[in-house]
């Protein structure tokens, strides 16, 4: 994000090894990072965004680039761009047409709608309509106006955020739009984590049956080489302007081209929320994290993502045992590490959390049993964590998953006190699920479990007052977990969740629950998004709010 | 915000009070609240909404009323919207036109722009155009469209925030158009705190001749009531439809138009800042506030503007002195309390920092030293200040000032633990001026300083290590903050702030500083907004992001 220079140096490292071809596409805004955000407000940075993409395609062969960057106009207006370089120069430049500005997109606050005549490129004999990410979901939008006006290959170059399920939307609308249009399509994502947000790649070509003959990784950077037939019935005469960029040549049989199988959904969920994990800290300059380990299923969960991103000696394993603590979450917590071969260390919070009651004690008296022992006792803990965190230059992650975030089952400064949430957006029956995936998977692959089954076994428990089980304030996670997606998620009101069969008591009180959080999760750190509607910046409700509705 | 029965209960309340006037005009958005954020996206808000005006409406007199809503069209399109109501009736319904999506706005994500044909109101026999806020601000817009059209009087319903210096530029805009247009204006604006937003009110009634010939008052809600003269030159034919609601009667001799004074900049800061405060507070739901009290000149205006808009029985003012505090600093801070009838309790973190050192030693040795356990004194702080909020049911309010948030002269989850921040978008040079604002006005009324002088002339300090003083790590808030708002609300890049006169060196190391704390202000609690830009809505950056541009 933003690393104008360094973007630049990996798309040309990159063009050395596509030289040999016609076309090289890159995905939206590969030289400026999305998404933007106010950066693009920021004076000057427009002008080193087209600045950078000049000197680009100043060293570019006769191999055609398409980059994409923030474009001004004279007039000053700003526009989601893509350029098409070659032989040094840029030969033209599309601006998209369709901004979303609705879920995690605000483009209406930064860009300009892209207007005007369209044009294609004939590059490598063959005419060529490129569109922007959304420009091609749009009916009767600039796809389909680039394909009547002659275009005979159709490009997407994209920046399309990951949520479960929508890998599988995208390819519905790529193979539609190339059978309706009778075109070859070629669809281009990033890949990386932004902040709350992580690109899944997952790049494709359609033939113009709407056949995928070659597929990109999920999660991973990758070259992929593809040659795609032109069905020589389409080189019919075109209607919109041609900008001539390089003929056709004789066919080059050595290229081998790559593709990549599709992740299933458990994997490809994972693959998200690890490659997230790892772009967040070592973007934000971080080669350690330390975490609590509970004992509970979260926060092992989240030690082994973290290995996976980071490798098991960078992660940092806390055990912080209070007077509440089972003998078995701490024999739990200590055989996950030595399974992972992470680090730990082990702090008790007795003497503290004695220390804290007693100088309270005059203040607050009897009222500081209870919630204030409780919140006491995770304070602590968050306290000590970033303690370590300070001494050591270790990023902490914390562990709250989606379903205790809805319901406001945390402690603000205490568990919810830290840089990175990598399961934030993760409901708790999921979080099972992905520990049995991760634990077949390493099993599969001859190893043993990574996470003991008696973590996944045992009854979920804060362990913050005696015999504490999560399900004396919270009904079952099978039965919440449902519930909160259909109001989170769904969007559906208490009415209509009534109607779709869950006890209107229950209702009641979650809905209730989730409304009154609102503020702690203002205070929290961010996380990825793995849904279609995760508590950041596609979920805009007010604080302050009476309405029930 | 939502409170759709408790607004409609207010609106019929003020009713009555009007029912002798012609037209009452009330706030954009004065039935659902503003701004709405996602709400509007809730299944069922919308038409909850639109019923809330329908039942309203049916209980209108004589007296036309404009009631601001949210309103949708049968294929589901949702408006920013005003109803004309009078009679039991809803005669018209305007939808705002123009949707401003910068700033602190982003309309275009949930609402459609108002089209179609235009219409006047035939009202007490004055044809009136009724337009909604950014309407008013755009060229060629609706309000031109109205008085060409053959409105008499044209009238604005708005939900305008508050900064500083906005009052005056609404006023020019204000008179401008009535000038311009030859038509009297009326300009109702709401009034009251929202997250991070105040409506700072301010109402205004102009002649043809653009003076303003009534006001309301500022941070304060008031029916005004206005007799404006409709000259009879304007009694021309109307190209619009006019909508005839209520014919002309005889004037009423015994209305006494009420007015108010406008306020100079730093009481209007200050009202800014109470009504905010007490705004947040209440209408979460709580009576008391506690605040960690250090002697120094931030918790003292916090303090101050707290018992301002609660009242000093509702402050609780905790003194957590170290062995780093100084005796000065201890007294200052009871003298304050002392002078101003506050609560107080004192706990020192002596014991707890040291047990915490404790038992963080076999972990951190040396590396516990410096910045670990400057933030280890302000996270006991903040768990301390927590506690106390949870054993007593008050809402934390947090100290950091706008220079500090800007730098990250913080720390997380220590100073900046708490629910919400007053003075967060104030620099630390203007929360000098406020205090001695507030000292004067309490001295002319008859009383003493609020804020005792020692407090107000020693050097700034954290008091976290030995004989610490700001000055050691930032440069004297003097040149620091003209710096910081070049950088934040004007928007310049390195280039142009040392073109502005400031040292290459310092504004490398303050923009470094700026942008590197952005995963703090991202952690912290909302705050009112009283600057062009605060850190919050309006500023939008990538937490992970390389430019430094």
């Amino acid at each position: 994000m933003g690393d104008l220079d360094g973007n630049c140096s990996r798309v040309e490292s990159i063009l050395g090894q596509v030289a040999d071809c016609d076309i090289a596409i890159l995905p939206e805004m590969v030289i400026t990072g999305y998404p933007l955000e106010d950066l693009v407000l920021k004076s000057g940075f427009v002008s080193d965004s087209r600045r950078s993409v000049e000197n680009l395609a100043a060293t570019t062969t006769n191999c055609a680039v398409l980059l994409g960057f923030a474009d001004s106009d004279p007039a000053g207006a700003v526009y989601n761009a893509v350029a098409v370089c070659q032989g040094g120069e840029i030969h033209g430049v599309y601006h998209k047409r369709h901004l979303p500005n609705y879920s995690v997109f605000d483009e209406a606050r930064h860009f300009c709608a892209g207007s005007g005549s369209l044009e294609v490129y004939r590059i490598g004999g063959v005419r060529v309509g490129v569109t922007i990410c959304e420009d091609l979901w749009v009916e009767n939008g600039p796809a389909g106006q680039l394909v009547t006006g002659g275009a005979e290959l159709l490009v997407v170059a994209n920046g399309s955020p990951y949520y479960r399920g929508k890998a599988a939307q995208r390819e519905a609308m790529v193979t539609a739009t190339a059978i309706s249009s009778d075109r070859p399509l070629i669809y281009v994502n990033l890949v990386g984590g932004q902040d709350e947000l992580v690109f899944d790649g997952g790049s494709m070509a359609a033939n113009r049956f709407g056949e995928i003959v070659a597929r990109g990784p999920q999660f991973d950077e990758a070259v992929v080489i593809v040659d795609i037939e032109i069905p020589e019935l389409l080189a019919s005469d075109s209607d919109l302007p041609v900008i001539n960029i390089s003929e056709s040549r004789e066919r080059i049989d050595s290229i081998t081209p790559t593709s990549f199988r599709a992740l299933d959904p458990l994997a490809e969920l994972y693959g998200a929320l690890v490659l997230a994990t790892r772009d967040y800290i070592r973007k934000s300059g971080f080669t350690d994290i330390c975490v609590g380990l509970s004992g509970g299923v979260d926060s092992a969960l989240v030690a082994t993502i973290a290995a996976d991103a980071l490798g098991p000696s960078h992660v940092h394993c806390v055990l912080m045992p209070s007077r509440y603590s089972s003998t078995d979450s701490v024999i739990d917590a200590e055989a996950l590490v030595e399974q992972q071969a992470l680090n730990v260390c082990t702090i008790s919070i007795e003497s503290a959390h004695k220390m804290m009651r007693e100088i309270l004690g005059p203040e607050v008296g009897d009222r500081g049993d209870g919630l204030m022992d409780e919140n006491l006792q995770a304070r602590i803990r968050g306290v000590l964590l970033m303690a370590l965190s300070n001494a050591s230059g270790w990023l902490v992650l914390t562990t709250g998953n989606k379903s205790e975030a809805a319901v406001g089952y945390s402690t603000l400064y205490g568990d919810t006190a830290g840089a990175y949430a990598p399961i934030k957006d993760v409901y708790k029956t999921t979080v099972y699920e992905l520990c049995h995936w991760r634990n077949a998977k390493e099993i599969q692959e001859g190893g043993n479990s990574l996470i003991p089954d008696s973590i996944l076994l045992k009854p979920p428990s804060a362990e913050l007052r005696p015999d504490q089980r999560d399900d004396q304030s919270l009904p079952p996670y099978e039965v919440l977990d449902p519930l909160l997606e259909a109001y989170i998620e769904g969007d559906r009101n208490r009415v209509e969740l009534v109607e779709m069969g869950f006890d209107q008591n229950l209702v009641a009180r979650v809905v209730n629950l989730v409304d009154r959080s609102e503020y702690k999760r203002r205070q929290t750190p961010h996380g990825v998004t793995v849904t279609s509607k995760g508590f950041g910046r596609d979920r805009r409700l007010p604080v302050v709010n009476r309405y029930r509705g």
